[in-house]
């Protein structure tokens, strides 16, 4: 395709004044966008799944210009993400994110001092800057996760575009800020800049309030310093580098080696393995034909990776891993290196994980895991105990396998933990967590995938001995926003 | 008395030996502690509270000796410090702050993608440093809001001991202890250490996953800076400074003049002035008489500060807000500088602090408040907009006055907005939140006081497709524990 000379070619960068202006903006529209009801923003955030949706197809064709991904997955990518903002929408209408809490007055409290009327509701934090991934180009770009959750929070938000999509970048912000101002929020409430300089300035600009990020170890961290090292800190939300090991037992290796295998397989390498919660990682039992079966799979065909600056990232991995000591290659194509990646499988020894884990359990992003086999059942709560955070860990067990304690230490070390599955699709519902200890997160206590993520763009404030007319409308005593509400303790 | 010769002196510092056993401890006993029932864990804090008030004149005595805080208000402080520890035991009783959230699995989920079976509950963090403050030596020390919290949530705790108080300190840590133990807490759960390095080495230890301070701004700052550099960034919850300004609307001051004025007074100069939202500024109306009531207000007697550290950081502090061009005393009794400093009232204008608002809205900690003139009700947003995060604002005003954007305003700014209250006594309920923008809090999301302070120190985990008989009781179809579950998005 003669479009695809597009491909690695940036826009021009935000220039410092360009994004002077659209700060200004961000920061005079936080206000009148914060004070809209939940239910007006929910009508915006339909607003843009419409959007979205109407223009799919153009979309899809924008996308596989410059992400070499599917037409059926780019489309089903922007079905989930469309979903996700109507999701939000819905959060908004019911209330329950508030986390509204209403204490009357008590003389008789029993803490030795009278308890005054108090009532807590939470309020946007002001304009959120998001960094937009790569591997995503839509449910965590643009008009992804991020920017749904802080939008539905009721805050401006800047997007720092991917570099790895700047057209579709654009024209995706051009959907969601003609959305926004059809559906009536205020100008300024959306922007888009390009450029590593403009992000790092946006970042420590202090009209930005808080920032999200989905990308790699060392970039999330650099970000989170120039956050925490500003004069007035701010919270920021990164998605950074997970292993996502996955546990065979003895028991489960014997009862479904085959579809385990399978599964595996297809799960390393879907997409190129440009997954964050691909597995990374398999620890199979010697002796039980597993690690015999793997040897004898044949991997699927290599594709072309996002593209070839994540090419030549992921070559360097690979060669990196296969370079370690006791590392050997178990399955491997012909191209492994080639622009259409052949999947790798290393083969390696729980031995030499347990006496080196850190470089051996490093996130490889593409098409290669790591093999490791093991001995016997006791060996695999150490062996969990060498991870750092992680965003998901995986069991394959069978229902009688003594598995508890293994289950205990992967809680502690993940943000999902998964039985009998493969950690692929992050199903966007109201019980999902897409986090961990760093550095699965720079923020464990919070989720940048499911309903929940609209605390994270939320801070609580209490109203002490307000008149109900001075109250927001869901503090107030006949609650006619029709919110949940904790009424003296009890919800 | 012969015993205040105490004062000032420090306890041997924690040594490095000693901090390794304590730290070791701490991390052995995390597990078995978070895996207690909520339910024991409530009995716990239980028996803490009953030890604290069973030889509460003897810590009341201790106290005496070393901060200079009467015996009213110490047992007071038992009383509500006791209160804290059953209110969190009820919590855990109740069993909501866990947020259980059950998602079933759904093929037809709209997201384009089936929705499996995932349930998420919250886990305990690891092993909470707390770094004790001085003004509070129960309620915000050694077994106070941050220990009853992290202790709550299933945590270890490690506090560093305030040098203000170290006697007292030990004498409670031993009750802790002895309670802990007796109400069968593993060994370790909970530790004290004395002196700043060993305060600062916990910081840095990986075995350490959360801190909670209480503090001064550069002290806060300069541990929240420890903790962000860490290889494995731990969240830093620090309360720290705050103004907590107090405004005074035209109707108000004609309606109210003496009652406010009273009111002011007494809340400067109680506990002379150590409260970190004791109100800093009134802005009050010019032409209404206001100025001239406080001018002719005969101030109270001063008292003993909390140790001569603290006295001689007053001094400095006062000095420095009256040496600023433009402020003039307005109130000031014979002693301002002495060891029971008399309470003084400073004076200046709205247009100066509009001018060069940062040394003007900075924390005096003691009996020092400024007044500040203005001429027009208009004037109060534009001042309210100079100030950076605070724990507390408030207005004074009648219902007639047009006050929305003030009340806005001010919501931005802190964590708790009082309406014809005084910002004194931070009430331990279901309501509370005590927090606010950076500086006022490091984490504004999240409160050091009332039960929400339990999130500080959890974590959400997600558990997709496990059978029953592996899932943590909470998150089990048939609810043993009665905890509240969102159910497929609904409560």
């Amino acid at each position: 395709m003669t479009t695809m000379a597009h491909e690695g070619q940036t826009l021009a960068p935000t220039t410092h004044e360009e994004l002077e202006s659209i700060l200004a903006s961000a920061h005079t529209a936080a206000r009148s966008f914060g004070e809209l009801l939940p239910s007006a923003r929910a009508s915006i955030l339909d607003a843009i799944a419409d959007a979205l949706e109407a223009d799919a197809a153009e979309l899809v064709a924008a996308a596989e210009v410059e992400t070499n991904l599917g037409s059926a997955r780019l489309a089903g990518e922007i079905k989930r993400t469309a979903f996700q903002l109507r999701l939000f929408g819905n959060v908004l209408r019911d209330g329950d994110f508030l986390d509204v809490r209403i204490d009357h007055e008590d003389p008789d409290w029993p803490s030795g001092a009278a308890r005054p009327d108090t009532r807590r509701t939470k309020i946007p934090v002001g304009p959120v800057l998001v960094f937009a991934a790569s591997n995503f180009p839509f449910a965590f770009s643009v008009a992804g996760g991020d920017t749904a959750s802080a939008l539905a929070a009721g805050n401006p938000v800047v997007v720092k575009a991917h570099p790895g999509h700047p057209r579709l970048s654009e024209r995706t912000a051009q959907l969601v800020i003609s959305a926004c101002r059809s559906a009536g929020a205020p100008e300024g409430v959306f922007a888009l800049i390009h450029g590593t300089e403009a992000g790092s300035e946006a970042l420590k600009d202090h009209r930005i309030k808080a920032a999200g990020f989905t990308g790699s170890i060392p970039g999330g961290r650099a970000l989170m310093d120039i956050a925490m090292s500003r004069p007035e800190p701010i919270p920021f939300y990164g998605e950074l580098g997970s292993n996502n090991p996955v546990f065979v037992t003895p028991a489960a290796a014997e009862a479904r080696g085959d579809a385990i295998a399978k599964g595996y397989i297809a799960s390393f390498t879907v997409g190129a393995g440009q997954f964050c919660v691909k597995p990374g990682m398999l620890f199979v039992p010697a002796g039980t034909g597993m690690l015999e079966k793997l040897r004898a799979s044949s991997l699927p065909d290599g594709n072309k990776m996002l593209n070839e600056r994540i090419r030549k990232g992921y070559v360097e991995s690979l060669q990196k891993l296969s370079s370690l000591p006791n590392v050997e290659v178990l399955v491997q194509g012909h191209s492994p290196l080639s622009t259409t990646p052949s999947p790798t499988l290393l083969i390696t020894r729980a031995k030499h994980v347990l006496a080196a884990p850190r470089e051996l359990e490093s996130e490889c992003f593409g098409p290669t895991s790591v093999v490791v086999e093991y001995d016997d059942i006791s060996e695999l709560v150490p062996l969990a105990e060498t991870f750092e955070g992680q965003l998901t860990a995986t069991i394959q067990g069978e229902d009688d396998c003594p598995v508890q304690d293994l289950v205990r230490v992967l809680s502690e070390k993940a943000g999902r933990v998964l039985w009998n599955q493969w950690p692929i699709g992050v199903a966007v519902t109201y019980a999902q967590h897409h986090g961990g200890p760093y550095p699965a997160s720079t923020a464990a206590a919070t989720t940048s995938v499911g309903t929940a993520a609209i605390d994270r763009f939320l801070r609580p404030v209490a109203f002490q001995g307000f008149p109900q007319h001075l109250l927001p409308p869901e503090l107030k005593e006949d609650n006619p926003l029709r919110v949940p509400q904790m009424l003296n303790g009890r919800r």
